[in-house]
């Protein structure tokens, strides 16, 4: 007979994280104390924050701010309700409104965080017998959401990351009688690379595939006065769903979709995660609305954000770093080592310079990296301070 | 040869919401324009508010809601990223440290929402070839993240509603050697009824199982000074895991497990939807800081919650309704079908009493139910008309 197996036995094996604590060079859940933006403080000590989606320094906008205020003063802190039942205030009807117009589709459905957007979508539109056909490189929301169709049945199918030749392999193994959707991010969150739309467009087209976009790193950093990656592409008309995220340009939390009327219509009376989740605060729906017109009306923002990336990218390419391909704002520093990953860090961390140390779970063996990303918000000395630090770390580590 | 399947088929003959509108029975997704509390506005008509999980009417406390202003102020409107990247800021860990300590327990775990936090605890915890063993009438979050467990070759087997012999039945069926978490919702989030947790941790001790409790509509209504279900039975200790909302009694937006350290720190370190999805902004947090602090030093308000529910159950119960059982902070009145549920809505809406709805897929066919849920802070007059309202259309239904 088998000695009776505990659940929590692996929770007990876990050591990694209290290692890496003992060793110094922990670099996950470090608590902020002020936050200017592009200056945050820990424990009294000032960094440059160059590792955060707040890309056009909406967070702390006084505008966002002041949207977000009233908000509270006006309907509390809480709808304490999904929006199906009790949770609905009017302020999600307009946002709904004014993201659909923005976005150019005919609907937009709202939910509470950009992880649970995913998972509104994919296992609600993809049943028994259907297909997920994603990117392996797409981002854990999409791949918890895919996950939880097949726990119903669904089938999830992966291809080789932004391969499209490798999507047209995988197209052709599904019977043709079986509805799929195609699913990737827009800019990848890893390394702010780009999807190749026009060739997953037409290979959807020719294998009657739909297509769902998550936009969460391309809003406001792309397209069309921001529109993201279909409207980079001019192609806004033949991506069927493209959803996002509030916690990155929109400077607040949430996520949306968007599309045709009756598939929202369909995902708004079916989604688990929509109905039986409590509706997004109403000050975190002020403080996108707020944005949202920023974001219209000030175009130079994203200008300065792109102009800021690019500096850094340059400096570091300049430097002989090796880089992953991104035009957007996420520069990500290949380091390939989970050790020298993590120190790194940590010397860039008591340099004064706070960047994202990316080991597993969020890349594989190998893809070790340091992910950088701006905001239009960053001075030129904070850039230069970044660049340098990089640079002196980078030579004392022998990576450049 | 089978003609190409369209994904969206499902949509375009999903006629259910268009159908209802057109009767003018919807009972879903109504915009409030203001609300007190306990009196809500819809296109400027009032309406008591019996359909809401703001328990203790927290949501509009101006404690509650200078926290979060003062929040805002200090830190922003978001935190643009996960808590294991640049998105903790000192309340999260004030926060963690005190419900830690409230619930008695080594540790605690925020999320960004409820509906995530059992996403956190279950896949992760739950692996290949373990069992979530789940009550049949647990909320839908849970049984999301079980499914989710399923897709990664986990098994979730389910027992009959609260029944014991039930849970022993299915236990009896898995092999000793296979790690086991039992799940069940503490109060149920449909009836308000109270989970058997004795026998419930008697048979976890005898088939070597875990248990997580979630205690959404528990805390705030049940337990010494509020602390919920396992405090109620006098079973904190039995209780391995315990998770809750923020969206209920707090106030708020967001949830919670609290539990032994190794474990919590065991989730802190692979649960995706806690890595991978932005954290609880400072708003949020700041309002359950504030609302923790009258919970613990404001018993009455609990008292009064309670006694306004027993008064509401009462009333209903002498008019000859057919209730679920509860003696929480729920008083659900089976219908049992779904066109006289959603005329009974309309009728009590148009009355000036807004209720929730409970029809598929929220309920199984026959269970369909009109569920009130009540606040410390309505006034015994609008407890009156609640009733009032009710029996009069109840009369002319037929239903009582």
């Amino acid at each position: 007979m088998n000695k009776p197996k505990d659940l929590f036995k692996k929770c007990y094996d876990f050591t990694l994280a209290d290692d890496v604590k003992a060793q110094g060079i922990y670099p996950f859940f470090h608590p902020i104390d002020e936050t200017e933006g592009p200056v945050v403080s820990f424990d009294g000590k000032q960094l440059i924050m160059a590792g955060s989606n707040n890309y056009l320094g909406l967070t702390s906008d006084s505008r966002v701010k002041d949207a977000s205020i009233k908000a509270i003063k006006k309907y509390g802190t809480s709808c304490s309700g999904s929006r199906y039942m009790t949770g609905t205030v009017n302020l999600h009807i307009e946002l709904e409104e004014k993201l659909a117009d923005y976005f150019e589709k005919e609907r937009c459905l709202l939910f509470s965080t950009g992880y649970q957007t995913g998972q509104g979508v994919i296992p609600t539109l993809v049943q028994r017998g259907e297909y997920v056909v994603s990117d392996k490189d797409n981002h854990a929301s999409l791949v918890a959401a895919s996950i939880m169709a097949v726990g119903q049945s669904a089938k999830f199918v992966r291809y080789g990351h932004n391969s499209m030749e490798d999507l047209e392999r995988v197209l052709q193994t599904i019977p043709e009688s079986a509805g799929k959707l195609i699913v990737s991010d827009g800019v990848f969150s890893v390394s702010g690379e780009i999807v190749d739309l026009e060739q997953l467009v037409a290979l959807a087209k020719k294998y009657h595939a739909r297509i769902l976009i998550d936009d969460a790193h391309a809003v406001g950093v792309i397209g069309r006065d921001g529109r993201g990656t279909p409207s980079e592409f001019d192609l806004v008309d033949d991506v069927d769903l493209i959803m996002g995220t509030f916690s990155k340009t929109f400077g607040s939390l949430g996520g949306y979709v968007v599309g045709e009327r009756s598939v929202i219509n369909y995902i708004k009376h079916n989604a688990s995660s929509l109905i039986f989740s409590a509706s997004p605060t109403p000050a975190s729906v002020a403080a996108v609305l707020a944005s949202l017109e920023i974001l219209k009306n000030e175009p130079e923002l994203m200008e300065r954000l792109i102009r800021n990336t690019d500096y850094v990218r340059q400096g570091l390419k300049n430097a002989g770093f090796k880089l992953m391909p991104s035009r957007t704002a996420i520069v990500s520093v290949i380091i390939g080592d989970q050790m020298k990953t993590l120190v790194f860090w940590k010397k860039l961390f008591d340099a004064g310079v706070y960047v994202n140390a990316f080991i597993r779970p969020g890349v594989m063996p190998g893809h070790e990296a340091l992910r950088t990303s701006f905001m239009a918000t960053h001075e030129t000395e904070h850039l230069d301070k970044v660049i340098t630090e990089f640079c002196t770390i980078g030579k004392e580590l022998g990576i450049i």
